[in-house]
């Protein structure tokens, strides 16, 4: 992706490996000041994955990819550090993906940084064939929305949901994209507008709860991510997900979910089976170390929901676009 | 309602008059430092509702009740008065309602003092009179949800939406309170949770995102308030309030709007004749006077959404409880 706006952009990815260290941009720390940090050994990366300096379910994979490559540079035990990667984001179908990955291609002997990158090619090479599939849904002069963020830096590059929105604005289609601003942790707001600002795509943020008002008024289509989708397609994503899929349905608006096949998990018949991270409460009492809320009051912040397949019109994959009920021939 | 936790707790309404002046609650304080504003003419109370010092429906009612009382004790003309005091918030149908009821008793020559008191107190009646009809539909042990506030803040006292929960409270019912938070201005963690903490009744404050979620999991029923109801039963209320509504009619979950009869606009024939108020895109994009939104990117922010009549179970009103189809008989 472009960092930096207009000529001042230089290319970089979410993370990769470099000198010995991965590195990844802290985003954290966007919109304002795109940081780069360096880590060491898993333990790091597992921290990173935990605390959100990388997020979005393909860049994990990537990141626990590259973990699993410094474990084996470092020559730690491989089973303990898959254990601690694992542990850092339990929803994310991606991060078990990339560890289980990175554990047979070790064991069969391929170096560690090319074996972790050829994970991180094949998430691009992936998210590439999503925006091109994705993009022929996308109508000169639609009005999309999106929630959370599934672009370039959840993916490593080029992203899910909004691969289709670059594709077809580099396809010269007019368009605007509604963000959904994602309380508590503001992804939208802060990640997928300051991409979106980055290619140069029209855009404006909005209140979460503001979603209905703006699909009743004009949207044409909803593109999300996913963390993971369930065999029958339920699928898990970010928190507020579940209430737009039951809206589009009500409105008629088509609901598309972009993923690679990656974040299908076979071994989790529906929904229900899906463990929902629950997040500290204070991502919604305290902004910027201030408390906002009254001392006293409890929050309850569970980071994903879960939308049943009957609300997805489909799944933008690497391999063409799928409805629910055709999911199971991809077993 | 008392202000001030336990014993500390002192009695006082979201706005009145005293010693010349009207006196209010400054409502963007909260929940940390209740403070007193004193208002001298009624300009300055125009823009006390402007800048949501004083807001809620009713209480904004009350507020221009006694901005038209300043503007008859300090001897300036009514119909400027009228108009300044309705150009601040033009979705709150009470605003209009409290100015010709001003006026009117004006007119006939009724102290200006004892007119918006009276008003003032119509307003508080009617209330627990929404408490006692409401609480009848919360059961022992339910979970409610509601969004904004719609407490003693927002009505000079009691409440609409909170007043049933109150009622419910007081009679021994055990429950718990989902509070969504409200963004951009976060009404319902800073002014609903901060009055249930008052009250000492269990809650928790939610993303506006994690609505949905929540009603698929454990929610009984939905109790929020109205900014202006039209003919047909369509209400326009916070923006968040829409895709609720439709969530819960997806879950079968009953959904009721509490408010009294002043907020039925039955010269507005539905929803789509209500006039959305849009307020400036800082609420969103800045927080604590610190941009959080990348420089560039622009924001929209409504301030209101509007639900069609056919997803309110009822409306919970000082005269009972009305089924959409039945507000025509109360014209």
């Amino acid at each position: 992706m472009k960092v930096g706006l207009g000529a001042n952009g230089r290319d970089m990815r979410a993370v990769w490996f470099e000198n010995g260290e991965v590195r990844m941009i802290d985003q954290r720390n966007l919109p304002h000041d795109p940081m780069i940090v360096n880590l060491k050994d898993h333990g790091e990366v597992a921290l990173s994955i935990y605390s959100m300096t990388t997020r979005g379910a393909p860049s994990i994979g990537a990141a626990a990819a590259y973990g699993m490559c410094l474990a084996a540079l470092n020559g730690h035990d491989l089973d303990d550090a898959a254990r601690t990667l694992t542990a850092a984001r339990p929803t994310a179908y991606d991060l078990f993906y990339a560890v289980d990955y990175m554990c047979a291609e070790l064991k069969r002997g391929t170096e560690p940084i090319a074996a972790a990158d050829s994970y991180a090619q094949m998430i691009v090479d992936k998210c590439i064939k999503i925006g091109e599939y994705g993009s022929a849904l996308i109508k000169n002069g639609d009005n999309i929305m999106t929630h959370c963020n599934a672009g370039a830096l959840a993916t490593v590059d080029h992203g899910t949901a909004i691969a289709p929105i670059r594709k077809a604005w580099a396809d010269g289609k007019k368009m605007f994209v509604y963000v959904s601003e994602t309380r508590p942790r503001l992804q939208g707001m802060q990640l997928t507008a300051w991409e979106l600002l980055q290619e140069g795509i029209p855009h404006a943020i909005i209140a979460d709860g503001a979603s209905g008002h703006f699909m009743r008024k004009d949207v044409n289509i909803i593109i999300t991510g996913a963390d993971r989708i369930a065999a029958n397609g339920d699928f898990a994503n970010k928190i507020g997900t579940y209430e737009k899929a039951v809206v589009a349905k009500e409105l008629n608006i088509p609901f598309y979910v972009a993923a690679p096949m990656s974040t299908f998990d076979f071994g989790t018949e529906h929904g229900g089976n899906i463990p929902i991270e629950e997040r500290p409460e204070e991502e919604i009492t305290m902004i910027g170390g201030r408390r906002i809320a009254p001392i006293g009051s409890k929050a309850l912040n569970p980071s994903f929901d879960v939308t049943p397949a009957k609300y997805v019109t489909g799944f933008i994959t690497e391999n063409g676009i799928l409805g629910p009920a055709e999911i199971h021939k991809m077993r």
